[in-house]
């Protein structure tokens, strides 16, 4: 790894899906009847996504995409962040465009004719949990040449989700994201985003952790596992955290762990009154955890910080953050 | 007016705007830099559309329309309902079409080529006061041969928004409207929406109350007084309400009152928490009071369901409601 010769001008940079959520509330039945996988994520095509979003209640719109969503918190927080992502030339694509940019996120890669912008089509049930079903469309097509390889060596962190490792074009970028960001001496941080990608994938993302790709590494406890084999929590954080700068699993309810250099630290979720949809709280967790990173706080600051997010963003539907994130953090921060 | 022959098989058919609200939060500042009239409607043409968007913060976008709006909560409530608007061959257009039939409203007026389905840049600003500023896109164009006059015959109610009386080819469709609905004996309930409305339109709104087309009416009391020409309370209710079978005037947080063959029935607001957005405070008060209406509730009744539903649509974001309204409504109708 390359020395940086110049300080980042940018905090974070993400490689991620440009995907408007498309929200409804649902009953638990809904959920067997449609034979959706409670909880997950499925990648749908344009056929399933218009049958599904005609078996769907009404709904409200409101922009997603993994990393995008911690960016989004990112920003809120005082993070200089730029997004790289693929929409099509379509109403979807200018609201994810304008909410993006209105984040006061730099987002330059032009939109594509064709296939239209992805929508995720989420079914919240009453207990908050939320049930996804991806159409990609536009976002898939990512090319590797929509990279700003000056923008990527600008920023101190390079973010990438892996569901985009799923489609070959943005993998293709997303390596040489990678390289970019290793040429200019800069950190990346990375999540596996979801069991069924490690199931395709897993094999990449191992290689890349051991060949000391990945500098922060955000799981969850399944992705753990999955990514190990097992599903031994301890056995498997001893495992992992020699191979990573920064590890950071979480566990729903049950709070989160981050590993770094020897030092372990552990924390509780933040307490909420009601989960109204649980869309968003692994990207702003991440948000939090990376902001604390970036500005060199402490791991239990910087944990506090992404459960403080997270929280936040399961309060109300969508994930992106809609309280003063910068007001909430100060309670970690003073 | 003729005496209904049939009973109707729909409860309300209502005619409004087609629209797609896209909602953000404000700054009170913002308010003033754009020079937006705080707490009002105004149209908008593409170009203000674009800059007013472009100033705008991370939105999210949810099914509005006033009308429409009103049908979503009757619906919700138990009612049988048809819409007739206009919406684009565009997603906006998709995504208002889903919602409404997704509702359980009935929705057949062919989407048209050309101008883009309507949309509504709402800010909110810290106090959930809402300032709307509405492209009407192809919502202003919905032609008179839209009409399914065999449904509104059909109809218990015919409900009309006055937004939609200003462009000239859903006024006519209106005007047509109000005679198939007499033709076949049925009630007609109106609401001129807001004071720029009778500003440009009082003049054929008091010919419809004198000549005996409205049965209910609803308003406010800002536009019962743009509506009269002066603004004491007591005597604009003492001249409408033997001119008008059902007088419904809201006050905001001082709730509301209802005149009624002489009788004259007044209800204070829902004590609620906070009010996060007030947009379709008004659809929901209206849409509550006309199921007690064609329920054959009391007058009562009917104030407090439509302020139940009000409450209900202000404690969140959007103009449709989110909680069960049925469940809500029991309380009131045992």
């Amino acid at each position: 790894m390359a020395q940086p010769t110049v300080p980042p001008t940018l905090d974070v940079i993400a490689i991620g899906n440009a995907i408007i959520d498309v929200i409804a509330n649902c009953p638990d039945s809904l959920i067997e009847e449609l034979g959706l996988s409670r909880g997950g994520m499925m990648l749908i095509d344009a056929d399933q996504a218009k049958s599904l979003y005609e078996a769907m209640g009404p709904a409200r719109e409101i922009s997603g995409g993994s990393a995008a969503n911690t960016l989004a918190g990112l920003a809120a927080l005082g993070a200089k962040c730029a997004f790289i992502g693929q929409v099509a030339e379509d109403q979807l694509g200018e609201v994810f465009t304008h909410d993006i940019r209105a984040g006061g996120i730099e987002f330059d890669v032009p939109a594509r004719a064709g296939t239209p912008t992805a929508r995720c089509l989420i079914f919240v049930t009453p207990d908050g949990q939320r049930t996804m079903n991806t159409f990609l469309g536009a976002s898939q097509h990512l090319p590797a040449e929509a990279l700003d390889e000056s923008a990527i060596a600008s920023a101190a962190v390079l973010y990438l989700e892996g569901y985009l490792w799923d489609p070959e074009e943005p993998r293709a970028a997303m390596r040489k994201a990678i390289d970019a960001a290793r040429a200019a001496g800069r950190k990346i941080a990375f999540t596996p985003s979801e069991c069924f990608v490690i199931d395709r994938h897993g094999a990449d993302f191992r290689d890349l952790i051991d060949t000391g790709k990945i500098d922060v590494l955000f799981c969850n406890e399944h992705e753990m596992a999955a990514l190990l084999g097992h599903d031994d929590f301890e056995k498997g954080i001893a495992e992992l955290a020699p191979k990573i700068p920064v590890l950071v699993v979480t566990r729903g309810a049950e709070g989160a762990v981050a590993v770094s250099q020897g030092q372990r630290v552990e924390i509780g979720a933040e307490p909420i009154e009601r989960v109204v949809d649980t869309t968003g709280a692994g990207d702003l967790f991440a948000a939090g955890f990376l902001y604390g990173h970036v500005r060199g706080k402490t791991l239990e600051q910087c944990l506090k910080l992404g459960a403080i997010c997270a929280c936040e963003v399961i309060s109300h539907y969508g994930a992106r953050p809609e309280a003063d994130l910068k007001v909430l953090a100060a309670t970690v921060l003073g």
